[in-house]
């Protein structure tokens, strides 16, 4: 293994807070460490593009408290042929760039696992996306200042639903996932959390309209959009249907979810990640995505890291219903 | 006129933000002037009902900073016939009430307008609404917390707008009028404010679109829900239409704008106005709002109150042009 | 009057949130003029210096939602100096900046004044201070940011004093004026506000703390920098001497004041008189101040402006003492 | 083990964010098991007292999102004594509260301790303390939300750091622990952070503020309270006469920290345990705390919960320093 002189940083797929955070720490790590960085526009389109630029330690100052990506982030087709991968390879070499940190989800991974396969450059992920659905680390970058930003929301929803004692139905998001409605939906007294996992909450949800506690004066429904049900518009059609008497309202939280200032947690996971990538690449570490495990820095080879997790905690959705009875 | 001894205070139609520090001041500068107060929950409705709870001190304590109203609010169909109408005056009477306080709206004030006009009592009304849509009054309660909401998620929304080239069409709270969007549109830096006080919004919107600087990475649209367009979802669909190479999505922010903690200025407003009008009540003013113009108690009829105030300074609509460019 | 070609745009003396809304203002209206901007780094410092860059419409991207000023501030004792003034006007020439905008306070537009008589440039005024402590405009841009800021902070203590049964002395920003301290003090709910113009303060809060209502779980008192007690130490020493039974804490709230993300309404002033100045200097305005009173654009000569206005309204100690009652 | 009939629960010592989510689930779960609930009210002394109230499922509504707690904490040296516990469980059979769950840190669980050893009482513990230095849960209650309060606050410093090319030393709570610290340091960028756990800290300082990087615009040093240096007054002293040509100012953050609505992860963290308490209770589980260790429930005996763990990521210093070069 040749030492790494140049390493290229980029982001990929859905943004999501705390990735400024990572880009900072990957850029100043290096640094530190006399290799020089350089930052890949648009993740791989950009990569494919030859939108590349050198960065500093100036360049990533005064962003970790920013959301999004100053990286930005863009859809690729051209790179999930061998072609757009190849002018991807050959767009690396001529910027001199022998080592790639990519930070997205399972389809940042997917590509880099290609590239990384079908050519000679070691490629390290970090987990950069909203909705934790990872192997081989405990959250991922975003997944805190998602859930806080739902839970900010409801509040104020909750201030208006309890002066006016109406049902609220909020969509959150979650396409196949419902981590992010379970943990706010446990945080904001939710009575009931509709989630892809689960079956039969909608009727759970029914049987609780219709024979629980009538002294409520504010009840906040959480629907993952990715649920069964078909999403808050359409669950909330068949409980208007259903219980008229209920003063009934639907709410789309949608890409508030995906933006803000990132949490302390997302901060300091995005540091520590990005501080391990660099130490990674230089003890010869390649196609792995480097996560914390119960506090520790873990290694993860691409090939598991994409296979999605969504397990959820069964014992939680007990809780959502025992806690607003 | 008889000495007042027992102040009335409810919260009626859509809450806003400040309602319950403006009922905090009602409540405690009662008490300092020896006067009782007695809360009317849930508006006409509860009025007509029987809801009626006398309040001391502690009962507002700690209440200054939360949203939504602690006395609740509901719409009452009753309440706007005659017999409704002496159904209330009976129950205030048994209950010893001999003079309101009605924070909120128009409509709140149009039945406040009738019930003083059909039997003996003085009322004060207070403008408790997120619209700012009332005569006699700079701002109404809980406006200014609306528009900090609203450019809050616009700042969310933004940050993954840059990161993805995206253009964002945002709709906000306004079924009669663009101030809501006029303000936050200012403060966003959006590109264009669609509102139903103006026409050909839309056409301006398009023009720049195809004409305007193409070096922008994010573009955020305000429409007011009452936009003759038909609302942020028509909106989208027609520039996605004619600008299908735009990367264009949609959030309604929903019901988000009528919660959450107080700003200060609604909290400084909601408290200055609750204490003006017991001193009001005292000083024999009834059928009259409240309200504060350029930093002074003012007085005004309900009959002018309730005519809509959607006056907008054109200028500003320049402003967001111009600043956005 | 030739025409302006090219204005110089400079932040000067105490940061406030909404510096950056302002300064974007001043260049988007320019450009669209076809007039050039150039920014001044550091204020006067900067000024004399050569700290000049031009700037374009990208240059302002983004930025209003920022606290700080991207100009960065900086105080000049040699710009005090006549020869500091004729430096300063040299390299304002050879940088061929014809025309200012001076964002500050008092500090700041006492600087322009003698610049303007001294030389023949023409120079308005934009009020960024959050000491609200300026003639010529309702409020100053950064002072809504800074009393929310406070009312935040307070917020959070209240918990905590709430929870223990405790007194706490919470000293604002408000070195000559109590205008912060008595607009949060409102908000807060706080149980007295001590402020450098009212005097005897302390000894009503002794007086309440001695025959009060004994029943409050939580009391906050406002204490403004440079009240004649001494700041909320001092007060918290008297308090704590003569009441050893209440449970009394001090807290400090110090530089958070100054930053952060601006609120709606210190935005859209930004905006608005940013707009203003440059248009301003088009019709041939100079040394004046921009503001805006009662919602309309006012000019005020800077020697009018910079007469500190410390006017606060009297009844509004009252509405402090009688609503925390 | 006869049944549990009645839970008396309370909150001791300093409050901490989260403890009305954790009240609520103890009520919720228990009455959902058909056991009744006892607040009891200011911890240790109000057990004294007699100052217990049955709680029911409305007891807790709308309070899982209010920091401070509803059953208010105090400090008690009557409980320190065999006497004041004696007359604890006195009170506690004259109420017929036959189980506690204490809700609080190390000093709380020594007095549970003691009262479990002394009276057959079956006591469960819950970590409720921003301090996060109990063993046996990954964090405690409170903790989230602090260091949250904590780099918002820092964020706000920095906008004036900023502008003003300011070097400012933040103080922020931890007696005994950088734990705070730490974590807020590394999430708001932070060049430097003291804490009590390391020694020659300031040295580091020193020698960087003289050799390192000189471009740079702002620098923020966090020092916990409990440092050796003898917190942030004393450390800004020693920079300011040793560097004279820094702008250095000095932030004591204070009670802030203690109050505000509690995050996401504090709310779930809250709810989960004390679910679990009840559910541990029911089982005959006794003196021990219950925490979350690596996403499960874990049961830590008092004893050893009460050895304050101040352990350190000592990885996490580095990265502080490396990420701000």
């Amino acid at each position: 293994m040749s030492q790494i002189k140049n390493i290229g940083v980029y982001t990929s797929g859905g943004d999501s807070p705390g990735m400024n955070a990572a880009i900072r720490a990957v850029v100043r790590t290096a640094l530190y460490h006399d290799i020089q960085v350089t930052g890949i526009r648009r993740g791989y389109e950009g990569m494919i593009n030859g939108e590349y630029e050198p960065m500093n330690r100036k360049s990533v100052s005064n962003i970790i408290q920013r959301g999004g990506t100053i990286l930005k982030s863009a859809r690729s087709d051209e790179f999930r042929t061998p072609e757009g991968r190849k002018l991807a390879y050959f767009q690396l070499k001529k910027n001199k760039v022998d080592a790639l940190v990519a930070i997205g989800g399972e389809g940042t991974f997917t590509g880099a696992k290609l590239l990384g396969e079908e050519y000679d450059i070691p490629i390290i992920g970090l987990p950069g996306t909203i909705d934790n659905d990872l192997v081989g680390t405990d959250f991922t970058i975003g997944y805190d200042t998602a859930i806080n930003t739902v839970i900010n929301a409801v509040d104020k929803i909750r201030d208006t639903a309890e002066s006016h004692d109406r049902l609220f139905i909020v969509e959150v998001m979650g396409r196949d996932s419902g981590l992010i409605a379970l943990r706010s939906g446990i945080a904001s007294g939710a009575e009931a959390v509709l989630i892809p996992e689960s079956t039969g909450d909608l009727n759970a949800l029914f049987h609780r309209l219709e024979h629980g506690r009538k002294d409520k004066s504010s009840r906040i429904v959480i629907v993952a959009e990715g649920d069964q049900e078909g999403g808050a518009f359409e669950v909330g059609r068949l409980v208007k249907e259903k219980f008229p008497n209920y003063d009934t309202r639907v709410s789309i939280l949608g890409h508030i979810q995906r933006g803000g200032r990132p949490t302390c947690m997302d901060r300091v996971l995005a540091s520590r990640v990005g501080y391990a990538a660099v130490e990674a690449l230089k003890d010869g570490h390649r196609a792995e995505m480097i996560g914390v495990i119960h506090g520790e820095i873990s290694y993860t080879p691409f090939e598991q890291a994409i296979k999605k997790n969504l397990q959820l905690n069964s014992n939680m959705l007990k809780i959502v219903e025992i806690l607003s009875l």
